[in-house]
């Protein structure tokens, strides 16, 4: 084992370091967030914070630092209120790490990458188009997080698409069958085969 | 593509609910959360929310509900400001997945399956044995979410142990090849292959 020291942390060179404690929470959910401005220009950026919050009433998170990267995606969904979710899955992973690339306000990485917007059930922020799970979200609140001045959004989940292929009988979402992404640090995409279920738990 | 609206989930069968909601983040991390009480009583308990907040300084956070699951892990974090994230691998899924049974207060986790305490270099929490990335955690704040009662706590690394086989040499911890597992929901885990790198983004 390598055994690393706080101090070692604090003297890396800055890309080691991202690299590391990027890689050190385990795998991280892949996710596309598209928002769309009140003039009408949209945004679409690929985010591997977003996590569960609780399921009654339905709360998805994300972490977003809007001082350090490009805050389109904050930005509009302060201005809208709205905001979508969308899987990452294997045939559009090249396109959806293109999103972290700094394009200046008001260009769309909708027309820089291969990614449609999917406008449907009057919701007003754009989902990606062909995404096996794409999800509508409400912002609802937010926590500035002081130490680092990062954000943890949270939103209610208001609409939900789901393929049905992928949709089994007791409501458990087959990440492995839409061959959904998951992300290793800043840069590397897997997606994993077959998962396995394990039981409700009880003391033995 | 079924379409779900937010009426449909508020009225869903519970357990359906819960599982349809936590399959929606996406992938999740999964880490085993080491803590000891300062009598002595240790805990380990299974994480999906575990989530990467920073790099400079290096900051975890991690989701509870302390009103709802057994607290020993909030609990003793907060008696002794010191806890362990272990990442789950594919030898140890099961056992890991053990330690969500709802065991009293003063049984550990660490007594009832094959996971053994790892103490090293005067950390006072316990790490899981052979796990391939251990990481001694300093609590450092909460939030309170006040929209469902849950915490995010938020922790410095202070310790980082890593199979040297693992590490690369520009800082990526490549967790294909300690088959780091992911969980899928509330109870599926997948242990993924090979990852792909992709460079960074620039516009085009």
């Amino acid at each position: 084992m390598v055994a690393i020291t706080r101090t070692d942390i604090d003297n890396m060179d800055k890309l080691y370091r991202i690299n590391l404690i990027n890689s050190c929470s385990g795998y991280k959910s892949a996710n596309l967030i598209g928002t769309q401005s009140n003039e009408g220009n949209t945004n679409v950026a690929v985010f591997s914070s977003v996590v569960h919050l609780g399921s009654n009433p339905p709360l998805l998170g994300f972490i977003t630092r809007p001082a350090v990267v490009p805050r389109d995606t904050y930005e509009n969904i302060k201005e809208t209120g709205f905001y979508t979710i969308n899987h990452i899955h294997q045939e559009i992973t090249e396109d959806a790490h293109h999103t972290s690339a700094k394009y200046p306000k008001g260009v769309s990485e909708f027309d820089q990458t291969a990614l449609k917007t999917n406008y449907k059930d009057n919701f007003s922020a754009p989902f990606v188009n062909n995404c096996h799970v794409q999800i509508g979200m409400r912002y609802v609140e937010e926590y500035n997080l002081q130490i680092n001045e990062t954000i943890l959004v949270i939103g209610e989940i208001e609409k939900l698409y789901i393929n049905d292929k992928i949709l089994e009988t007791d409501g458990f979402i087959n990440l492995a069958k839409a061959k959904t992404a998951t992300i290793n640090g800043l840069d590397a995409y897997t997606i994993p085969e077959q998962s396995v279920r394990y039981p409700y738990q009880r003391p033995k």
